[in-house]
C-alpha cells in the first residue's frame, strides 16, 4: 500500500510550532501511532500500516493551544494520544497527520475532599498515589490498565472498570466532576464543561476536543484484598457474582467471573491455585469487610482459592494485582499463551441477565469461553461480557455477534474502530454538535465519528463503516 | 392499675450490685422506663404505666458482667437502654426489673482505616466526629436521631436510616463488623460475634445478650449538603427520589419524598420554602455532587426550593439538619403540630415499587399523607414508606394496614412491641436458639420475643400478642 500525501504543508507546521517538541523518527511515530488495536484480528488487518507523520509532545495548556492552532492553520489532522492502551483503535491517526502526544503533562493539581484535579496525561495509578499520600482517598473507577493509562485517555476513551460494581460507569452522572478543553479553532477555546455538558467530550475519541485537565471524585482508598473463588460450574460462578454484588454492605471494587478453563490456562501466574475445570470468581474486597464477606461465601458454598490478606510472601511472590486478571486484561493473559483469540464486549441486561448467561453459555461452549464484569447499571446489578473467543473466520465472528444479539445481549462491537459501530449503533447527536463547534474543519482523529464523516450512512444496513480517508503507510 | 410484687429481693440485688451506680428514685427511673413508644395511640394505651424499680448504670464491660450475674442471681428482669429513642416500645420494661443503662459507656476505642470500635452506649453523633478529626471518615449509616442515640441501641433496635439508599439496612452483612455481647448466665460470657452470627444480636432489642462494644464500618466523611426539592405532584416527587437513588455515581447520603401537606404544614423551620401544595424531597448530596445533581434536577425539572451551600446565613439560622426532616423524625414533626397523628412502616418492594406508590396513594389521600424513604435492597433501589396517619380509631388503623398488606406492602407495625409483630410475622430461629444459650432464665428484656414467650402463638390468627408478664405501675 502507498501513502497519499498528506494534504497540508508539515514545514510550515512545524515551524508555526516553535518550541514545541516534536518527533519525527518514523519509527518512534509509528510506535505512538499504535494501540491495542491489535486484539482484533480485522482491526489488525485494517490498520496494521497506520501512521501518523509527527508526533507534537506539548508540556502545559498554553503549548496545546498553540499546536492546535497551528493544525487548524494548516489543515493538519490531529490525534490526541494518553498512554495508546485503548483496544477499539481508538487512538490509530487514520489520516496520518500529528499525534498529539500528552504524555508531558501529568501534574496533580490539586486534592480536596473527594475531588482531585489532575492534568489530562497523568497516568491513573500516579493520582491515586498522590490521593492516597494527600489523605487516603483514591478515584472511584479504573481500567485494569490502572499502571498504564491517562485519565485523559480513560474518560475520553474508556467506559469503565474496576470499581464500577459499585459506581456504575464512567459517563454516569458524577463519576466526572469537569473537563477542560481546547477546541480545534483559528483561536481555539478552552471550555470547563461540567454537568450535562461532559457528555460532550466523555468517550468522544478525543474527536470534539482536546482534553487537558480533568476534575474527578474521589472515594475513601483502601488495601483492597485480592480473592480468587472457585467453582464447579460457570453458571453457579455467575450467581455468586450476581449475589455478591447485591451485597449493598459488603463493599467490593471488582467482581469478575470467568469461566473455565480460561482461568486455568491464562493466569499463568495464579495457575497453581487453580484446577482446570474451576470457573473463578475474581474479587476485590475491602480489608475491614472480609469477615463478613468469608461467612458470605461459605455460605454461598464457594472455595476460596487465593486470598492476598492470609497469602505468604512465598505464594504471592510475582503474582500480578487481581484487577490485571480483569476487564481487557483477561483477554491480554489470553493473547499471550493463544495469540490465535480474539473477544467481544456485550451486556446481559437486569434484570434478567443471569437468565441470559446460562442461554449464552448454552449456545456457545468453550468456543466462546465467557468472562463476566458485575456492575451497577442505572441503580441495578447486570453484567458486562468480554468472553474469549476461539477465533475462526470474521464471518464466524459476525455469527457469534449476531447470536449475541439474538438473545438480548447488545455487542459493543471491538473489531470497528468507529465510535458508533464499537457502541450503540446510532449517532450521538450531542457529540456531534459539538464537533461541528468545537472541531468546523473536522482535523480531529479523523474518521472515528461515522455521523460526521457521512451522515448518511446506515446504522441497520450490517455494513461496516470504512473510513475513506484512512492512509496507510507505505 | 397495680403492680404485682416483684418476684425477685430488690435489696439483695442491690446489695449484690456493690459499686455499680444505681438509681431508684420513681421519677428518674420512670424516665429512664419510658421510650417513643407514645408514638403509637395503641402502644401508648397498653404500656403508659409500664416502669421498671431500679436504673443500674455501669461504667466499663467488669461492671456490665457484674450486674447481668447479679440479676442471673436473683432473678431480675433486665431492659437494656441506649438513649431511649426506639419508637416500637422496645425499651420498656414490661416486667419491671431493672433498666440496665449503658449511657456512661461511650468510649470510642480505635480507629482504622475503614473501621471504628466504640462502647455500646457511644452517641451516634460523637462517633463521627472523633472519627472525622482522626481521619476524615463516618459511619455509613445512622438514624435520624443521629444526635441522640448510641450505637448499641442502633444495632439492638434499629434498622437503617441516613445511609441506606447508599450502603442498605443496618442488617446487611458487612454493616456491622462485630457485636461484644454478654450473656446473662451464673457466669456471664462474654462473646465477639462476626459474620453471619451477627444476626444472633441485631435487632433483637437485648432480648437474648447485652452489647458492650461494636465495630463498625466507616466510609469517607464529607460535609453534607441539604437539598429540598419541590414538585407539583406527590407521584412525580417519588420518580424523581427513585431516579436520584439510581444516579450510582452521584452521590447522595439521604433521598426521602414527603407528599404534601405534610413539608408545608410540619416542617415549621423550613416553611418558607415551601408551599403547601408542594409535595418535597429531601436530600443530602455530596458537595462535590452538587454540579452533577444540579444538572440531574433541572432534566427532572425538579425546582429547587433550599440548597444549604448557596443559602445565605439569615436563611439557614435555626434550621435543623435535613435529616431532622427524615425517617421518624418526620413523624415527630408531625405530632408536634398535631398530636393526634400517628403513622406506619412499610416497605414498597422492587421492582414495581413505584406503581404501588401510585396505587397506595390513590387509596389513602390525605388520610394517610405518605413519606418514603429510597434505600438500596438486595442491590436493587426500593423504598420504605412511613407515612403520616390522620388517626381515627384503632379499628381503622388495622384496616390501613390491611389494604396496605392486600397491595403487595409488608407493614412492620410500629403499634406492636414484639419483635415479630413489628418484623416479619415469623420467629427468628437464630434469634430464638441464641436467647436458649445466652438468656436460659428469660431475664433480658422480656416479653418482647413471642417465639420465647409462647412458642404456640399463630402469627395467622390476626390477633395481637399481648404479654401475660406485662406489669405495670400503680
Ligand atoms: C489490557 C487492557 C485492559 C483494559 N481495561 C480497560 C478497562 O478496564 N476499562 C476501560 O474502560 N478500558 C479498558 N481498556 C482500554 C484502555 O486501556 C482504557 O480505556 C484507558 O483508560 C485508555 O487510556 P489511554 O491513556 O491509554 O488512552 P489512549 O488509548 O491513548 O486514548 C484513548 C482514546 O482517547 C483519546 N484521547 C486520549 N487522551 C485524550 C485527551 N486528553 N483528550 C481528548 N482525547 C483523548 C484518544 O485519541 C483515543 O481515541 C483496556 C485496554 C487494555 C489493552
Ligand atoms: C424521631 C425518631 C427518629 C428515628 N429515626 C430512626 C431511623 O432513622 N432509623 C432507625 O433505625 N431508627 C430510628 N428511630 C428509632 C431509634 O431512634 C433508633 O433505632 C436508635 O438507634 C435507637 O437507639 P437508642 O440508643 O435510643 O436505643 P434504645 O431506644 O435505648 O434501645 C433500643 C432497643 O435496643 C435495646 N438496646 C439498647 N442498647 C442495647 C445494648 N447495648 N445491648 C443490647 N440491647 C440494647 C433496648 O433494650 C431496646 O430494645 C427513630 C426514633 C425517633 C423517635
Amino acid at each position: 500500500m502507498s501513502a497519499p500525501n498528506p494534504a497540508y504543508d508539515l514545514a510550515a507546521f512545524r515551524a508555526d510550532l516553535g518550541a514545541i517538541a516534536t518527533e519525527d523518527n518514523p519509527k518512534l511515530v509509528k510506535q505512538k501511532s499504535r494501540d491495542f488495536f491489535w486484539y482484533s484480528p480485522v482491526l489488525k488487518r485494517q490498520l496494521d500500516d497506520v501512521t501518523a507523520d509527527l508526533v507534537v509532545t506539548p508540556k502545559s495548556e498554553a503549548e496545546v493551544v498553540a499546536a492546535v492552532a497551528a493544525a487548524y492553520r494548516h489543515g493538519v489532522p490531529l490525534t490526541v494520544r494518553g498512554a495508546g492502551t485503548g483496544n477499539y483503535g481508538q487512538a490509530m491517526p487514520l489520516s496520518g497527520g500529528a499525534i498529539l502526544n500528552l504524555a508531558e503533562m501529568t501534574a496533580v493539581k490539586a486534592i480536596g475532599s473527594g475531588f482531585v484535579v489532575a492534568e489530562a496525561g497523568a497516568i491513573i495509578e500516579a493520582i491515586d498515589t498522590a490521593t492516597r499520600a494527600h489523605s487516603g482517598q483514591e478515584l472511584r473507577l479504573h481500567p485494569s490498565t490502572y499502571r498504564s493509562a491517562t485519565i485523559g485517555g480513560f474518560i475520553a476513551g474508556g467506559s469503565g472498570g474496576v470499581g464500577s460494581v459499585r459506581w456504575g460507569g464512567l459517563r454516569d452522572h458524577g463519576n466526572i466532576i469537569r473537563a477542560r478543553v481546547v477546541t480545534c479553532e483559528a483561536t481555539p477555546r478552552v471550555l470547563d464543561l461540567t454537568g450535562d455538558d461532559m457528555h460532550k467530550v466523555s468517550h468522544a475519541y478525543g474527536t470534539n476536543g482536546v482534553i487537558t485537565e480533568v476534575e474527578m471524585p474521589l472515594t475513601a482508598a483502601y488495601d483492597w484484598v485480592d480473592v480468587l473463588c472457585g467453582f464447579d460450574d460457570y453458571v453457579t460462578a455467575a450467581r455468586f457474582g450476581d449475589a455478591l454484588a447485591r451485597q449493598d454492605g459488603l463493599l467490593a471494587k471488582e467482581i469478575a467471573v470467568v469461566a473455565a478453563p480460561v482461568p486455568h490456562d491464562y493466569f499463568l501466574r495464579h495457575q497453581k491455585f487453580i484446577r482446570r475445570d474451576q470457573s473463578v470468581a475474581v474479587l476485590a474486597i475491602a480489608p475491614f469487610a472480609i469477615g463478613a464477606f468469608a461467612a458470605f461465601a461459605a455460605r454461598m458454598q464457594a472455595e476460596i482459592l487465593y486470598r492476598s490478606d492470609t497469602a505468604s510472601d512465598e505464594e504471592k511472590k510475582g503474582l500480578p494485582p487481581a484487577y490485571e486478571l480483569t476487564w481487557n486484561h483477561t483477554t491480554l493473559r489470553g493473547l499471550r499463551v493463544d495469540p490465535s483469540i480474539t473477544y467481544l464486549q456485550t451486556l446481559y441486561p437486569a434484570p434478567d441477565h443471569l437468565e441470559k448467561v446460562a442461554t449464552i453459555a448454552g449456545i456457545f461452549g468453550d468456543e466462546v469461553p465467557e468472562h463476566l464484569e458485575f456492575v451497577r447499571f442505572d441503580g441495578d446489578v447486570a453484567c458486562f461480557g468480554l468472553p474469549i473467543v476461539r477465533f475462526s473466520t470474521e464471518e464466524r465472528l459476525e455469527e457469534i455477534i449476531a447470536l449475541y444479539e439474538a438473545n438480548g445481549c447488545p455487542v459493543f462491537n471491538p473489531h470497528r474502530y468507529t465510535l458508533e459501530e464499537g457502541g450503540m449503533k446510532q449517532t450521538d447527536a450531542v457529540q456531534l454538535a459539538f464537533k461541528r463547534e468545537a472541531d468546523p474543519k473536522g482535523l480531529l482523529n479523523p474518521g472515528k465519528m461515522i455521523a460526521w464523516e457521512d451522515p448518511e450512512f446506515d446504522f441497520t444496513s450490517e455494513k461496516t463503516y470504512l473510513f475513506k480517508g484512512l492512509r496507510v503507510a507505505g
